[in-house]
């Protein structure tokens, strides 16, 4: 990385300034959008530079990019580029213990979310931020936190805090922010942090011979367990990345799983058509780190007329149902919509986004939690095959009317809290639905389906 | 304080030796169990010793102990001697916006809560603890957290911190406590924190001329006033502690009450009856701290095997159903009781205890929160009154099949993950009984009341 300057901006006077703690997908992305309103921005960043660093460890390398996510980076100028290297994944391709796959659309015909490098994506975003003349990273800086007094960050030097004042902060220094920490030592700092029973654990499918993907590679695969799973997602270069959700205790768990001979047997009961595909299992699996699933709630977010958390670091929640990231680049377009509506009154910007997100932020945090049990146990069920048809049709017959849960939050930019209740609705309507005499021989002649959906949506 | 030893305990090799973070009610009560079961304990303080230097600053003068916390003290010694500085009070003296008085009582006859001077007990059970030969006590030492690695605590004396290596620590530190802020950073530690958006007030009705109190004597006097409430207990000499609950924020809050015209008129608007018996009013109101209502929750509360968190420091609790001192004072006769069952064997008694208590500790937790709703709001509604009325005959007819919800949490050790199951079928048995025809007007004669109770209870 090249400085443009060689001092961060807070020793200038300038108006428009703001400091961003945390050069992660959504520190950096909000760095362009702020940048693109006229802001200087500096980046602070504990990690050394990515570009020179290679990937980020201990962390997921690759995420699915859905509707929300693609708004936010549009806004930014780069979803056309950031789109030619994602993997469109189209449906779940659930795999039996016996090897039998059962395809499952996400959504409409041509409707996908994307498998993108975390690190790539993050690369690019930082590239971009820094191609603005008034933007500049600073590496290898950690956070110390915030002074609560003058509510500006601190950051450590070469062994050195030192005190930096800007007159607006964003955390974006995720799920175990320093910003947080700081104000988590405030009264009426609400906070949460929940573990899952489940950790994960990060495994590789190579790519075959010729550099081509050894399963379907327009799909996410999931291997249902009922307590456990494994999920693959495809890579640019013809491998898949897995990931074993597994609990930490119990009779099927890490605890249990120590030797060569119970990791190879566990797979081979469980995952028996992956594991010829998994090479290095063995090398993985007891290199790898085992990993913590967290939900992390918080409120309120901003502090101080010139503080605000985004992100992980307000919201961090459970991977399942693919909207951490989303979330967290639908902060800024949101954000963005509110910097747009009310100019340089951060007051009201920071209030305003305050007091309409969080709701949204709890509502997709809960939604992730249940997508876990959906995706480990039921996505096996009849039950819920039949829901996911019939829903389907309902879709396209009532387009404007009724939206699968998973679409609301996937393809649509319906705040989750909305997404939330509707889902609630839903749930309420195929308790009636599925109960129907004969149903699951034949829904299509099933007249009631749509006299129950009809009667339930018209009130 | 005079110690009968110039060093910690830990600096000396001896078997049968513990460490307690904090010398408040829980901290001091556990020292005297631990005491007595022939270990050496050490306790340290990070305030100066509360015999010399006064009350203590900032926290509630008076609270209200029942059962649980009686067999605690029981356990101690000292039941009998804190029985006669107690003032029993009998039940709820409502006071209406118009003065009027409706006594409610707690439960059956005889039975009350005892107002206690918190200073008092707490002076009281540090002089017993001291008087064991192998009890010592360290004020003025904050402790600074534990190191994770060795599990022993770190203290701070006169500037400098030092590890004291001890094989049992006990986090008694309170609300904000150091051991759970270390305990805290550990991956799969599940944590929060919950503000009420009201905040609490100390205020005082002094003794009339000849020492006597100035309202009735033997009862917990509440003004409701629906979204706040102002309550009186009653102290030895002659005064009442009022502690006013108000909303931070809004219409009737903390924030509207700035000017002294502000403050009276609200006082005389609300809670006029009792204005004339505050002389000190608006002293007390500028002077006293507006302070905050927290619920805290945990998992786990113990670690390695050696450190295990007590009272506040794993589940404080909003003060609406007087159990904060008497689940605190619950767990160390509980812990007692795993220690007399499993000997010296820690592993056990650390992981039964935290096997077991958690979900009483989240049970009251909830129940408190849910008495502010009903010492607020409820107690002056009409069907509130009839359904203690109808407890009470049933509590009365079939004293083994039914007892009222409070009588349960106040005058019972059964435990409150119990009683609020229990809670929650009296809820849906009273709803059916206060839908009955004409039960507002006359229920003694109503059969349906027992026939609907002896449906429901036989089951």
């Amino acid at each position: 990385m090249q400085n443009k300057q060689n001092t961060p901006s807070s020793e200038k006077k300038q108006p428009k300034r703001a400091c961003i703690v945390g050069a992660g997908l959504v520190g950096s992305l909000w760095a362009i959008l702020l940048a693109k309103r006229g802001y200087q921005v500096d980046v602070f960043e504990r990690r050394p530079d990515m570009r020179k660093a290679g990937a980020i460890g201990g962390r997921s390398i690759n995420l699915a990019l859905s509707d929300r996510g693609w708004r936010a980076l549009e806004k930014a100028g780069i979803a056309d580029k950031i789109r030619q290297v994602g993997i469109p994944m189209y449906g779940r391709m659930m795999h039996s213990t016996t090897g039998e796959l059962t395809p499952q659309p996400y959504g409409k015909e041509g409707q996908a979310i994307y498998s993108v490098s975390r690190g790539g994506l993050n690369q690019e975003l930082v590239e971009i931020a820094e191609s603005f003349k008034d933007v500049n990273f600073y590496f290898d800086q950690p956070c110390w936190g915030l002074n609560l007094k003058t509510a500006n960050p601190i950051f450590v030097n070469n062994g050195e805090s030192k005190e930096h004042d800007y007159p607006l902060v964003f955390g974006a220094d995720g799920a175990f922010s320093a910003i947080r920490s700081s104000l988590q030592r405030r009264p009426r700092f609400n906070y949460s942090q929940d573990y899952l029973d489940h950790g994960y654990k990060e495994l590789t499918i190579p790519a075959g011979e010729n550099g081509e993907h050894l399963l379907e590679k327009n799909a996410l695969h999931i291997w249902p367990r009922g307590q456990f799973m494994l999920i693959a997602l495809p890579n640019l270069d013809g491998s898949f990345t897995c990931t074993l959700f597994l609990p930490f205790e119990g009779e099927e768990s890490f605890e249990n799983l120590k030797t060569d001979k119970q990791i190879l047997a566990f797979f081979q009961k469980y995952f028996g058509d992956a594991v010829p595909l998994m090479p290095t299992l063995l090398e993985d699996f007891k290199e790898n780190p085992t990993s913590t699933l967290v939900t992390i709630r918080c409120s309120p977010w901003d502090y101080n007329d010139q503080v605000l958390m985004l992100g992980d670091a307000s919201h961090a929640i459970v991977p399942f149902y693919g909207q951490g990231m989303n979330s967290g680049f639908e902060d800024c377009s949101l954000l963005d919509d509110f910097v747009e509506k009310h100019g340089e009154d951060w007051t009201t910007t920071l209030h305003e986004f305050n007091a309409s997100r969080i709701k949204d932020a709890n509502a997709i945090a809960a939604l992730a939690v249940r997508n876990f049990i959906e995706m480990c146990d039921r996505v096996g069920d009849p039950a819920f095959l039949l829901r996911k048809k019939i829903a389907a049709h309902l879709h396209k017959k009532y387009p404007d009317h009724f939206i699968p849960l998973y679409s609301m939050v996937t393809f649509s930019h319906i705040p989750y809290s909305v997404a939330h209740q509707e889902g609630k609705k839903q749930d309420a309507l195929f308790e009636k639905i599925l109960a129907l005499e004969g149903i699951f021989d034949n829904w299509q002649e099933n007249k009631h389906v749509d006299k129950i959906f009809l009667e339930m949506y018209s009130e």
